[in-house]
């Protein structure tokens, strides 16, 4: 059975889609199938996710970082990092929050159209945009040079560890042969489920109604900073699941704050972590937090807001 | 949560066992840890599934092959095969059918402590056993040299993509980085599903009235072919969901024999594609079809038999 949800313009036939344990099981597929196609270097944002870099070097690949900035990636480094392959958050760079400028998305297909390179789109929050419609994918713009990756666990449920691998043509035998190797599958109990709340409309009806909720959390965390902290800067698009704070010089550092933030209870993360290790940086980026606001549920994320407000405050108030 | 059922003796704890996305994800799993553990060479059973050996040769080790007779895997012949791990199905060889003997079982574990070697321990359908109480498990008898490789694909349903995997404590470090490396996760619905299952004594109810059913559905089996072809002889024990049946000398091969059973809108196996290729057997192996006898569901599986009854006799009667 295959259900068809035209999601952002990704273009899908049954012999590219391949249904995943979760995007991470996808995101190994792809890197798998790339090294296989002759792959070496892959090039990853800077930052981006560690999970996401752990995956990479664990299929064999040597990762090179490609700094982003307010547009995402800075495509335009490309071409002298000698990269066979780039793996990219293009609707919502992560964890900076911001969105591949069109010019952007331009040169990284310029890029991967004249040097052959492939282009992993790795959408993770993709349908989760408060402030206007969703962006396109940027595989709609040239399926023969991009894997696509979508998953289920910020839209419905980690929980379901449901993603999908659209990928290119020239890769097709590589994936199969990767996938049978690996052979884990997601649940087809599951994955009937979701055909059924894809087929029945209520799945977009959730998608709804989660960006309703979760643009009311991010507005809440949003003016709570903004009256208890106004020193900081909440940087980023209206979407997904996590806001980027900028911290602003001459208050505590990064580690600090995080240190102690999660001896108040709170859990909040420095953007340091998400820095391509050992790659030179030019060090002119200013500390920042990275705050997660899809949980906690219901009426406790009131309280933590109203928490993390009181932390931000105290942290920022001269002794 | 974690859910206990004293099966077969598997001795688990919270630290060594991993529960996966099917079998085939734990035995990746396990492939890979022992090849970062320094495996090298992987015995596999001769025959066995080429699916597990197509596993085991994606993970980077290189395979040969340990013969296999009536008494289950020639352990005997292990030390002068020089691997450093070997991949067995004790409970049930696949496809033979036979039980790993206690001399045998005897002479595996000597092996892994004589040399530091490691057995995977394949348990696909140990639980399904018809004639009496299913044999223990090996990892019960050393869990310091066996990876134990657990399935509800057999038991329940293939659909849902429930392994696991219990490990030696030197191997634990290797599994959990291998795991964060491939990154596929079961459905965490699914195995809280599971874990209701097992706890109401649902799983263990099921267990007992499979036996039942595919007790009478491999009965109805030797029954029939007994008395359509009685050149063919069933060996192995009563268990799982398949029967190996020796073709006698002299009729058609297991090739032609197939290829007219698919025309005839059969779907049966030939013994010849579970050998461990290019691997020289002694050449003394008589033909033999795998037959499985859990599908088709319900009635149409009386009409099945049937069918291959009329078929068989057909094959064995001299025109």
């Amino acid at each position: 059975m295959m259900v068809r949800r035209r999601a952002r313009g990704v273009r899908a036939t049954a012999a590219n889609l391949q249904v995943c344990a979760g995007a991470g099981h996808a995101l190994g597929i792809a890197f798998r199938a790339l090294a296989a196609h002759g792959t070496r270097l892959l090039a990853v944002e800077d930052p981006s996710s560690p999970r996401m870099r752990e995956i990479a070097a664990g299929t064999g690949l040597d990762v090179v970082a490609l700094p982003c900035d307010g547009s995402g990636a800075r495509a335009g480094v490309l071409p002298r990092l000698g990269a066979d392959a780039v793996v990219v958050t293009p609707a919502h760079q992560y964890p900076l929050g911001v969105t591949l400028s069109p010019q952007r998305r331009g040169e990284l297909l310029a890029w991967a159209r004249s040097t052959g390179g492939i282009i992993v789109e790795d959408d993770y929050d993709g349908e989760l945009r408060y402030d206007r419609q969703p962006v396109g994918a940027l595989q709609a713009l040239d399926p023969g040079r991009v894997i696509y990756v979508g998953t289920t666990s910020k839209s419905l449920a980690a929980a379901l560890r449901v993603g999908w691998l659209v990928g290119p043509p020239q890769l097709t035998g590589q994936v199969a042969q990767v996938i049978q190797i690996i052979n884990a599958w997601p649940s087809s109990l599951d994955q009937l489920a979701l055909a059924r709340f894809i087929e029945t409309g209520m799945f977009d009806r959730h998608i709804r109604r989660m960006r309703g909720i979760y643009r009311q959390r991010r507005d809440l965390l949003v003016a709570t900073l903004a009256q208890r902290a106004p020193q900081l800067q909440i940087t980023g698009i209206a979407a997904g699941g996590h806001a980027l704070v900028r911290l602003p010089p001459g208050g505590p550092g990064e580690h600090e704050l995080v240190a102690k933030a999660a001896l108040a209870g709170l859990a909040v993360d420095g953007l340091s972590g998400y820095r391509a290790s050992g790659v030179p940086t030019d060090g002119r980026e200013q500390p920042a937090l990275v705050i997660g606001y899809g949980t906690p549920a219901g009426r406790s994320y009131r309280t933590a807001v109203a928490a993390l407000g009181d932390f931000l405050r105290a942290a920022y108030t001269p002794p």
